[in-house]
């Protein structure tokens, strides 16, 4: 077995990436500015290795067109795919926050705490709850960053100093769920990067680049972005953080040229 | 009818003082030093106009001793009262806030949430707040100063800005009912400052302060101490506070020599 194959199957194990989600990433990773495109020939060549079928892929592809997120134009015999202006839009808001390039400011994470009695209030952080946003800590009371035009009036907002979050509050935040998530994709980053030899081509970089950037992702963006320190201390998120961005210095990102020929 | 009898109308009007509280008041308010003493006799003149029986006032003064505010010391035929140390201690930690003399930081109001699985650090809150020093606003959150070495360090703390504090949490501290008290007050103590002569009587004088500073006492002491800006906007305790300062003006305290004679 090659060491890209084993790679693979490291990153695989025991995961089902969807199809149109694994597609986004590789639009985010490798063909996110105005002018990018990739053919659907390069797609099938990336996704193949990862298990993805044919016929899943034009499934997806059709979904991701219909949705918004790509379009596509002939060229010749065959289709190119690109990211429209609000796929574009998306894949930039997630950007930094998966190659680590901002760390969030720390200045205004709240305490929030409803009238117990104000339906519509609980109704309006419930939301933002579900969005993500914030988290809840209780019956009324929900943690996150302050966005003062989305936040009722009647809500009581509280500074929070980053030495003054209990830990049942950050478990919170990054639930033992996702503390094991990123245990396990440590795991997986460490033998990745044992058995990664110098991989020069093109399409195992970017395929194996995919699957990496997809599990860091589905993994990071399962919580609100948050300072380090508001990290449950027995986390592994920034061991993990750290063999990401060392695959990614291991893999460097090919061009599309290097990856559209053949 | 005379002025002062009018003003005591007023002050008393609907309410029933407790005895041993309003004696607690006259040494507040005129013997709170080390070596001040009032006879029985005085306190008698003091009390008498106030509605107190002399069998009321000797169960009270036996009540006290019996309690460690004060103690008595035979002088001739009479006896003297005078607060003990601890009757000092208690008297001097409420005497500068019944005065007006300081206003409390605001740098320290915290936003309290216990983990609401917690029922020791709930419970350890609740102690607070059967104190008075923290006020409940949910089923796990609290507001108050902060009190690091009588809060559980499990405890979500965070930080409050006067500017932050809605309307429902003013009225959490200064409840409807304890603002009608005020509204009621600012109405006595307007009253007798309009019916107010020249009282130049000592034991008058001395008699009606206490009525004073005991009213303001109860209404002031019902919540805890907190900066102007936390009062509900509409509560006219700082109307109430200014008439206070006013009526003592009014009537300078008069020094125990003034008062102990006949």
């Amino acid at each position: 077995m090659s060491d890209f194959q084993r790679a693979i199957d490291i990153l695989t194990q025991g995961d089902r990436h969807r199809v149109w989600s694994l597609v986004v990433t590789v639009f985010g990773d490798l063909a996110r500015e105005e002018g990018d495109e990739i053919s659907a020939q390069t797609l099938g060549k990336l996704t193949e290795p990862l298990g993805v079928k044919s016929e899943a892929l034009r499934v997806a592809l059709h979904r991701l067109r219909k949705e918004g997120w790509l379009e596509s134009r002939r060229t010749g015999r065959s289709s190119s795919y690109f990211l429209t202006k609000f796929g574009q839009s998306q894949t930039k808001s997630a950007t930094p926050r998966i190659y680590c390039q901002t760390l969030p400011e720390t200045s205004d994470w709240r305490l929030l705490l409803s009238p117990g009695s104000s339906a519509s209030t609980i109704s309006a952080l419930a939301s933002l709850e579900a969005t993500g946003d914030i988290v809840r800590l209780g019956n009324s009371s929900f943690f996150g960053k302050y966005r003062s035009n989305e936040i009722p009036d009647d809500v009581f907002a509280a500074w929070v100093e980053k030495s003054e979050v209990p830990d049942w509050v950050k478990t919170a935040v990054v639930t033992q769920e996702i503390c094991n998530s990123y245990a396990k994709l440590a795991q997986s980053f460490k033998s990745v990067s044992d058995c990664l030899g110098t991989t020069t081509d093109a399409i195992e970089r970017a395929a194996l680049r995919t699957l990496i950037v997809h599990s860091w992702r589905r993994t990071l963006l399962r919580h609100m972005d948050i300072p380090a320190s508001f990290y449950p201390s027995d986390c592994q998120a920034h061991e993990c953080k750290d063999l990401f961005l060392g695959l990614l210095e291991k893999l460097p990102r090919p061009m599309l040229e290097e990856i559209s020929g053949g």
